[in-house]
């Protein structure tokens, strides 16, 4: 049993609201979090000081491409088209499993110096992917990325493997994309869907020829499309959104599906801006996503949730909108639940203890007006002081307890240069 | 005399580029800067392992209001003008010098956590805001910021006096803005800026209402306006620069005037985005700054950079818009330039030792491929290992050199307290 004392807790149980108090850990679950006056304390193996600092559940990256750490700042400045086919497509065709494996070790250290505890991960060589999380105690969520040319066979036996594999994994039925998927595959996940009674995602309206696109081809929108194949019937939900109208959010609300924003992705593409302000006026649920480093080029949800915040105040002109903390909510707690992990979205008795301890004791946490809007407007990485994946401490004060993080950078590095040349 | 070894150099003597080697300081200035394969060594105070990491010149954060911190997170989400006349302006007067050199002092810790070196200023009570600076070892400029009401003599009291203060302090001729002077004070202020050849600089065309409001006063913008009145003989700049048009922008040119932009501030108020691309096009000068922890709320550099680069590309459309490598340039080397602190723009022998060390062994740093556009896109302050100024160390591995944290952060919340109430 670990014990965190001498601090504030965010639970999150229903808003972003404080309290001073305990977390206490047995295993990979919260036993106790809020005043620990009167109770019986344990026998702890490990008591952590929080030194005044706030305990937060973990930061939830609801959609990325981990492994492509490898191509971080290799191709920017490029216009969309030169960027994809020149740079990523053939350079992606090189991965191997141990590369994947090596690049996704090093998202895993970016993720927990920031305070992230899960990802939702669309990516090849998942088995490597898997292993790297695991070897480095880090949950995530794999998203089938089905395209033309795959087999259904796969969504069906990764489904059940990666669901069975280990407590930190879990598997969710996906498309890339309705623009790289045929209809005849479409149609064969959504029987999956049906047979798994299981929700659907794919990347959803990212650019406006996307949409397009998907117009001439189908007559209809990529939501409206997926959904007239019966692939929402379970819920599920879009990477990116940003090209989402009227009738799209009302599919959106109808089918209880989740927007996931990925607004850093989106603005150094220049896709556009998602509107998250008609989406929050009809309730459709959020959640918040780096997308992957090698079009953002950060894995880092501070910087998102400012983004998602500030793009949308200039987007619409008006200052007051988005207001921070329900963008912390959705980074935290709600993208817990977009992604299946509904004992990861707070800090409660019976939760997994997944939480990011933030220090107030940097100059951009003071003064303490606010704490959620001292979180998304001037929180950055060097806040986390300490970061916890069910029940076990994997960042702490700068350093990786069970991570070489030399011989990871190394890794990453040698891979890259095998890849990327030079 | 200091040196730090074993690492990399970006001198932007002339661009981003990188050479291996050494920086050797004595007292406040570099004596050498790159390979020290031959050269005599001399005896060292102290000896710094960069383990690898990159000295670039210190961020310039060319417009702030630093002492604002005390506002941070008290007023967010709000219209712009509820924001201003209910919170902001109420509190700032019941500022006093004491308050400001403990708002100060907080807003230092966070510059040189984030590798920020120098400030251009623009507040109240800047006899309490330059000590803060010179107790803690800042660079800093302060503008004028002459509004109506204020005394022509003033300017030239400030002008006299912090020029000569100390050599951490300057002051550069300034009104705050065109809304708040009035005409007789800045034909006054043209008059000094020709008796001392002097710069001149103000907040200009942050926002659409204030250029239109210019026009129903002047009939032309207020860069068309300030030049009216001989402002800008000698120089000088504006702050923000959002709603620039051509004929403004012709100016700009003609007079060597430097842009300051500060995305965050712009985006958070819903100011809109300056036209950075159109100003580069026309090789205007550019610098970059947090403007106030108010509206910002972050006094971070590189978050000013990363928003600079994809507003631009989300604004124009253009993933290509807005190379990152220009705008590193015009936070670290044009900003000095921008401020009138030529000493401090480069790492090269007989300029001011006022640098960053850049901690590649961060994941965010990782792979290398392209080590400015690293800095812009996945650049956060968790890589600013150790910050230099006038070659002293004041921040090194998460700590302070010099000040006491705790202490000013206590001073921050208390008088925080005493005004804000609560």
């Amino acid at each position: 049993m670990i014990r965190l004392y001498n601090g504030y807790i965010m639970p999150m149980t229903a808003d972003c609201s404080i309290v001073p108090g305990e977390i206490w850990t047995d295993g990979d679950r919260i036993v106790h979090a809020g005043p620990a006056g009167g109770l019986v304390r344990p026998a702890f193996e490990r008591e952590i000081d929080l030194r005044g600092g706030l305990v937060i559940p973990g930061f939830k990256n609801a959609h990325a491409h981990s492994a492509m750490t490898f191509l971080r700042s290799y191709a920017d400045d490029l216009p969309l088209q030169s960027w994809l086919f020149d740079k990523v497509f053939p350079h992606e065709a090189k991965l191997t499993p141990e590369a994947v494996y090596a690049f996704t070790r090093l998202a895993i250290l970016e993720y927990v110096s920031g305070g992230i505890t899960a990802c939702f991960d669309m990516y090849f060589h998942r088995e490597a992917y898997a292993s790297a999380n695991i070897d480095l105690g880090f949950r995530t969520v794999i998203c089938g990325a089905l395209s033309a040319g795959d087999s259904l066979s796969t969504a069906a036996d990764d489904y059940e493997r990666f669901n069975k594999l280990h407590p930190l994994i879990g598997y969710r039925l996906g498309a890339h994309a309705e623009y790289t998927a045929d209809e005849e595959l479409l149609r064969g996940l959504a029987g999956l869907a049906h047979e798994y009674r299981a929700p659907f995602w794919a990347h959803n309206s990212e650019t406006k020829s996307e949409v397009a696109g998907c117009y001439e081809r189908h007559g209809m929108s990529p939501t409206a499309y997926f959904d007239s194949l019966g692939l929402f019937d379970y819920g599920g939900g879009g990477f990116h959104c940003v090209w989402c109208d009227e009738n799209d959010m009302d599919i959106f609300k109808r089918r209880g599906l989740w927007a996931v924003t990925c607004p850093a992705s989106n603005a150094k593409l220049a896709s556009g801006v998602a509107p998250l302000g008609r989406l929050a006026a009809r309730n459709i649920k959020l959640a918040v996503g780096t997308d992957g480093p090698a079009s953002n080029n950060a894995l880092d949800m501070f910087r998102e949730m400012y983004l998602a915040c500030v793009l949308q105040k200039l987007a619409s002109g008006d200052a007051a909108a988005c207001p921070a903390e329900n963008m912390l909510y959705a980074a935290c707690s709600a993208g817990a639940r977009a992604m299946g992990l509904p004992d990861c979205d707070s800090l409660a008795p019976g939760k997994q203890a997944d939480l990011a301890v933030i220090d107030l004791d940097r100059p951009g946490m003071r003064p303490i007006h606010d704490m959620a809007k001292n979180l998304v407007y001037a929180g950055t990485r060097d806040c986390v002081r300490l970061t916890m994946i069910a029940g076990r401490v994997v960042y702490e004060n700068g350093e990786f307890p069970g991570a070489d993080a030399e011989e990871i950078y190394a890794g990453a590095e040698k891979y890259t240069k095998e890849i990327c040349g030079q």
